[in-house]
């Protein structure tokens, strides 16, 4: 990570004599990107005990599901430093019961470690039957957008809501938990993550989860696509890479590092799912786990576009997925408890200039989960995505310095992302645990202040 | 305007040539904020003719409700300077159609007239049936907030979902098109409103859409909730102007200045409510349209912060507005057919350093207008709420100058808004035509950068 960084110091020196500088300073209070803790295999998931504050319907689940790999106590000892500062705020049910948040974290705060996490677990406030319940329920939201903006050194906020009818033994939640209380969530910041119904297990190994699982990534030669293929072999996965024929060397070599199976594939193909399909099925009797990974971009302005840059950015990022995933799923390919995985982008979401038909196509990306969800969820199979953020990838590196020094910083993290985080992201959402996690779009963007 | 931009000029040569301003300048590419056009009695809406694109149920009812007062054409012609390109998206119900918003935009967007109007309408994703046409029609957020981010010159660009089962008369929606085609959304951009299925009348009088309405604005005495009341009675209103009572004297001018009556009232204390509606009933026989502007902010870091902080922001931005809708509608004094509209801040959608207090009020704010418009609906309410961004105020002008020139640059239109905006905004919600305007939250920000 420093030698990506290489540069930074000097451009934010000058950056923070900015107005705009002195703007993101009083906003962020950071004077400098942390280095963040990231997962590494023996390490304790977090740098200390966890406090957990709260009475509500989750509480006590939590300390039976982590008690045996985490230190989880309700004592607040000021003396301590923190790994984790956890609120079941699923009890909150009117407006007064709020500064139960106030009460529990502003004597916690400062005693946060570095890289430590704060997770706020709610109730879903669309399902519950209350109004004073759903509105102080959706107020978590803000509150804990503003609290991620506040902590330092590495520390992240995020907000988890588990529907109201979710198994009373928190299983569903587990997945989730574990995540986001680990280094494997380093870059994701900010975010609201919903928690569904569907009954869930624990895998044999929390360090394997993806033992005996079939895994297909596209645009899997390099970049992301490669990281998450290597995540996900070492998370236990048999992994087939996939990409365009013209990146056949690059695909051949990611293959053979990380030990995954090489398929050739245009995904735009008409018969794309067909070749897939039957590739899978010869070699491995099916598929787990599909990553819709491949991506590009043809940016211009709209004004200066021409069709082929308009069609072949949809063709790609939004027709190509839509129509691999239906294929796979007609055919029986993608089995039951299946997981499909999509790539969407801040722009999918906020919009971009230059890229109306990237952000159409990754905003498509967010019908895609949303329409398929309910579908997919009567096989047992989960849809979600990511939307990375400024990630440091060769694409980005080749982005004019500004613009890539501002994309770092204009985020609480005040740095960019790595592929590893993007891929730790998906390999959450690929596990067999996470069966109750369907229908999500989470930003891996270090709480990048870019929105809508 | 050019008043309240002053010593902006300065601060921003030497903000673009800081590295985040290259960045800026590069993603928005305005080399200056353009004058926005603002509306004025007797001024055209626009400053030149609609251009009308795209074959869906919405076209022809749209050239019916609007041909008397707007020029619309369905011929392009690029010697025209048109002050809207309004396309009729709702027949997109394949990712493969998308490329008409290419083949209608690509071409036309150079027609564009300075403070020019894009408006997208669309098929509410979430209420179709066919999985194809969901994801093409979210896709069209992220074109549109795309498209948004490309405009130059003040002009703005806007997503409008009409739900499937909406009159087909276009009624519904006109309300909300005259809105978006006038120079009273001058600030609003890169918004999506959605417009239900209640039947809806055309006023009388466009000018006077509030002839006959009583409507009670709090936090009036000064700033936005000043303008709201300005606004109402120049739309037609009888206005019960309501703030604390140590700010009597402000109060009494505003009331005088606009021709409304004064009512000390503080919205916290337990019977306001009660206050509220003997005041209006007895009066003016009831209240049309309520409009909760009073707000405060204690702005710490959750750290350092009191108790007393939290409570009142939570009290005054949340539980009051809450109570009083309550009170209201329980009595029967806020009528059938009655308007509700709340004031959400960026800060409740993406959180704000400093600010859990006020963030969690304000997606608090968010909730109310979620959990309580499905059950005013029952009585002809609508309830909704608008989320400024940058808006130039004694409060803001209070800030220190960096961070109020980068709040006013870090948006689509490179500067702040007026209260007029955001008080425009409301009478839109407020007019009798919003009938199936219920459940939105609409930023006033310029397209804010600011986002989650």
């Amino acid at each position: 990570m420093a030698a990506k960084s290489k540069g930074a110091p000097n451009l934010y020196g000058s950056f923070i004599h900015s107005a705009p500088g002195a703007f993101l300073a009083s906003k962020l209070g950071l004077p400098q990107p942390a280095e963040l803790r990231r997962y590494r295999a023996g390490e304790p998931a977090l740098p200390g005990p966890v406090l957990l504050g709260g009475k509500g319907r989750l509480a006590e689940p939590i300390v039976a599901l982590l008690g045996d790999d985490y230190t989880v106590t309700d004592a607040f000892d000021a003396g301590i430093k923190y790994g984790a500062l956890v609120f079941d705020a699923t009890g909150i049910d009117s407006i007064d019961k709020l500064v139960q948040l106030f009460e529990f974290f502003s004597p916690a705060l400062r005693s946060l470690a570095p890289s430590g996490r704060v997770v706020v677990l709610g109730t879903t406030p669309e399902l519950v039957a209350s109004v004073d319940e759903q509105i102080a329920q959706r107020a978590l939201e803000g509150f804990t957008r503003s609290i991620a903006k506040e902590l330092l050194r590495g520390a992240t906020g995020q907000l988890v809501y588990v529907a109201p009818e979710a198994d009373s033994s928190g299983t569903g939640v587990e997945s989730t938990l574990r995540f986001l209380l680990s280094a494997k969530s380093a870059f994701v910041d900010g975010q609201v993550i919903r928690v569904g119904t569907a009954a869930s297990e624990a895998p044999a190994d929390w360090a394997k989860p993806l033992a005996g699982k079939v895994a297909v990534v596209t645009g899997a030669a390099r970049g992301i696509g490669a990281t998450i293929a290597e995540v996900f072999a070492r998370d236990g996965a048999t992994v087939i890479v996939a990409d365009i024929p013209a990146a056949g060397e690059a695909l051949s070599e990611t293959a053979n590092k990380v030990g995954a199976t090489a398929l050739p594939l245009d995904v735009t193909a008409p018969d794309a799912a067909e070749r897939l399909a039957e590739f899978a099925q010869q070699r491995f009797g099916g598929i787990d786990i599909v990553v819709h990974n491949a991506g590009i971009t043809r940016d211009k302005l709209l004004a200066n576009m021409d069709e082929s840059r308009w069609s072949s950015v949809i063709n790609v990022n939004l027709a190509a997925p839509h129509r691999i995933t239906s294929g796979l799923v007609a055919k029986g390919v993608l089995k039951e408890g299946g997981r499909v995985i999509d790539v969407s982008s801040i722009a999918g979401i906020a919009g971009n200039r230059g890229q109306t038909n990237y952000g159409a196509s990754k905003a498509g990306v967010i019908g895609m989960v949303d329409a398929e969800a309910p579908l997919l969820a009567e096989k047992g199979i989960t849809i979600n995505a990511v939307a990375p953020g400024f990630i440091e990838t060769a694409m980005t590196a080749a982005i004019p310095v500004g613009t890539r020094e501002a994309g770092r910083l204009m985020s609480s993290l005040l740095q960019g992302g790595q592929t590893i985080d993007v891929a730790e992201t998906i390999a959450y959402f690929a596990s067999p645990a996470s069966n109750a996690v369907s229908g999500n779009v989470v930003r891996v963007c270090g709480q990048s202040l870019i929105g809508a």
